[in-house]
């Protein structure tokens, strides 16, 4: 990585790549520039930082740097946005293999494509340890942002995409074990799928609150509840997954904590209007009354809450959720 | 900063702060919201890393804030837009004192303030160095961007800001001399003072390319010249500043070398059309004419042509320009 240097390895990473319809200037200069149709943009930053947020040796190159886009991209959808653009400034230790560069590329690559978008510039320094700092636009097309602070007494709660399976996925990677069974959580932990689509092709005037699941589905409805000024209280059987009970077993793991506090899925969780229909891919879990904080079947729930960065031990212990 | 938290702290560095009028929604929600006016945004996104772009025993907290969001700014209108919004993904060791996070965002929040913007959300994360990711928003008003692809033959070139002072005080930090004179240099090195207004000013038809200095006079003025296909020839007896003279004189160095190659001034170098009179703030320093590659008084230079990330030797030797 060092022989090839920064201008010829920016080169690589941009060759041969076809910039999304609404990048109208792409890498190459100061800055790029982007269409925003109707006046405004949403953008949202997140930073990744190997052996806290990804180990080299739990996920592919590719792996992470479909995460690092998918993460970003569905805090633009959250906002009720498609995704129109993204910028990413990679820090690499001067060692760093080239595969390890193109797997990540390639990786970001194609999840900007899945959200229907595109790289369009970034920077590229040396640094100690690998940090990926992704940072995502979004068009709203006209429509009013959909906000954390809209939901109202009555709505229903309803979940698009699963729960809990990246936390089964990371727990079975702590744990060291080895079982076929958890392919599928590895494959979530890994390479999370947020269902764009269930959002995207869903938006109406019912969807009063919007957020995805990344500190936990407690932590974020949390995140409603408070800049909404109500309460939400959760259905637990309408949270069971059998298939996710069946893994806890096998590692003495309770799957309900796996599904309420496990981050990083990027699920989209939101209330819609009472008496609304909800479209296909939405499941309803709960209900918004009046009041504050969140519980499940009446009662407030213990234990952890969700991932804050700078709580718990000191070392940093691997790729948890963020 | 373990014991506050990352949700507490994110609350402290947003507590209090006036967002810019183009911000529609400020930091609080999965993304935040900016205004684009004609429809469009520039981005740009530089990333900074503890040991390699900044010391804290060279730079005072508020200087590495400052600088951070100066050199992104710069790219912003080196592009002919005004700066509009900036985004900022942190990660610090978990045992940063809070002083150095307060003295950074105090100085991010005061340069966003200088460029005519504000800081609209970011992220926070734990890392093993200190690490700064920025990106930076402009608005075109309307206007084409001016691109480094636009020189034409017969151009003037010609610089607004200083150049050479950074490197003049990267050289005394270097050297670890202590002088008096150098003050200006020093201050210079810390927090680079891009003149915005020269730019945003006087934009006008005539000027044709344009970018800021932040790898180098000649390897900035090499990127014009391949994007235009063109030659760029200056006249060293128009760079020559006495004062810098006077202090290369005091470490051996060689002042013309901190003019042509030291990079991170964030002055801003364009190439305005035959004939047309330059703004106040410019200075003649050369000519584009047909061909490839930049000279001075028509001779190829020897040596550095400027800063690449992945280039030299392997130690992280300090505040080098990028």
């Amino acid at each position: 990585m060092r022989e090839l240097g920064e201008f010829a390895l920016i080169e690589r990473i941009n060759r041969g790549r076809v910039q999304a319809p609404g990048v109208l200037l792409g890498p190459g200069d100061d800055a790029a520039m982007v269409a925003a149709p109707d006046g405004r943009f949403v953008v949202t930053t997140d930073m990744l930082v190997q052996d806290r947020h990804f180990r080299l040796d739990w996920s592919s190159p590719v792996d992470i740097g479909r995460k690092a886009v998918a993460q970003n991209a569905a805090d633009v959808v959250a906002m009720g946005a498609w995704p129109s653009a993204f910028v990413v400034a990679l820090g690499c230790p001067a060692d760093t293999a080239l595969d390890v560069i193109d797997g990540l590329t390639e990786g970001m690559w194609a999840e900007a494509t899945r959200a229907g978008a595109s790289i369009t510039g970034g920077d590229l320094v040396r640094s100690r340890d690998l940090v990926i700092s992704v940072t995502a636009f979004g068009d709203l097309r006209g429509r009013a942002p959909v906000t954390r602070a809209g939901a109202r007494v009555g709505d229903t709660v309803a979940v698009a995409g699963r729960l809990g399976w990246s936390a089964a996925g990371l727990a079975m990677l702590t744990a060291g074990a080895e079982a076929d069974d958890f392919a599928e959580a590895l494959a979530a932990h890994r390479v999370p799928q947020p269902p764009y689509a269930a959002v995207l092709e869903t938006l109406s005037d019912s969807l009063n609150s919007l957020t995805d699941v990344s500190d936990g589905l407690l932590a974020d409805l949390g995140h409603i509840a408070t800049a909404s000024g109500v309460a939400i209280d959760l259905d637990s059987s309408a949270l069971h997954d059998p298939a996710l009970e069946h893994l806890a077993a096998r590692l003495d793991a309770d799957a309900a904590q796996w599904i309420l506090s496990g981050g990083e899925d990027h699920a989209f969780v939101g209330t819609w209007s009472a008496g609304a229909e909800l479209p296909a891919g939405w499941v309803p879990i709960g209900r918004v009354s009046a009041g504050h904080g969140v519980t499940v079947d009446g009662v407030p729930p213990a234990g952890s809450a969700g991932w804050e960065s700078f709580s718990g031990a000191d070392s940093a212990s691997g790729s948890e959720p963020r």
